[in-house]
């Protein structure tokens, strides 16, 4: 029997932050969705409780699930300087849960994780949301937003993982 | 006898993270410098491992100085998204250290800083060394900047807690 690849996927947000578990044998692409969900902050609290929230948060779901890897989805350059501040900040604690039990972290660009999951680096949210839950044959669509993102950015880690027998070489320059 | 403030100062960023402790009787304008330094990351390590050495840094000195309140310099708002995202990043964990001691945490701009510690906020660096040095009577101009501006930051602070007796009131608003 193949080992497990578990893989953890992040899409973080100071107000939300989404996170996917889902799992496949090594070198086989039938990947199945373990758990995902959101950490939801409130606005009113203060930053340091709310990154407190989303490093705890993470922590517990990597304790829960034991992710063998994990990956998070890049930015988009298309900020502005105060809102890249303020995802850094969510990045900055959510990386920081997954260094501390040892995960290698995959970063791939929002056009990346598009490219590999609809097979265009322009799709819409409603195809990544489609895609996503025919890869994992769900009964329903992920949601919100950031669980679907969550979701195709531990696919998009699962297939580079699994290059050599999955997708072609090209989609590793991308 | 009063009790003792002791304030941590934090200078954030991924290559170098600035931190200073310093302490004065609640009450009195006496500051004196317990200790500072820089936590520097190498450019070659991954961003996990160098985040995870600036939170691991900064809880140890927490750990060791035990301050009773922290501060953390601003950000200051004419940077690219890329280099705020970055910033944002080391910034993340950094205040997170000091949420998980349960630290109640102020922030203060750059220009506030240094308002309050030479007097306008349009101050140079080497002038913020030389006040610095005063206040807190070191025999040494305290470097790299970095440590500089965390002492500045911790003394900013300081100033705006012991505020009832000590700055003029119209600070609180620079």
């Amino acid at each position: 029997m193949s080992p497990l690849s578990v893989i953890l996927g992040i899409d973080p947000g100071l107000c939300s932050t989404g996170w996917a578990v889902i799992s496949a044998p090594v070198g086989k692409n039938k990947p199945r969705a373990l758990a995902y969900g959101v950490i939801k902050t409130k606005a009113s609290d203060p930053l340091n409780t709310r990154l407190e929230e989303i490093h705890d948060g993470l922590a517990a779901v990597i304790e829960r699930y034991q992710p063998t890897g994990a990956a998070i989805e890049g930015v988009y350059f298309g900020l502005n300087a105060k809102t890249a501040l303020t995802l850094g900040q969510a990045r900055g604690v959510a990386i920081l849960a997954t260094a501390q039990r040892g995960l290698a972290l995959g970063e791939y660009p929002p056009a990346t994780i598009k490219q590999t999951i609809v097979g265009t680096g322009q799709a819409e949210k409603e195809q990544i949301t489609y895609m996503v839950r025919q890869l994992l044959q769900l009964d329903h669509d992920p949601q919100p937003d950031h669980c679907a993102d969550a979701l195709a950015t531990a696919l998009t880690h699962l297939t580079h993982i699994q290059m050599p027998t999955g997708v072609p070489k090209k989609e590793l320059r991308t």
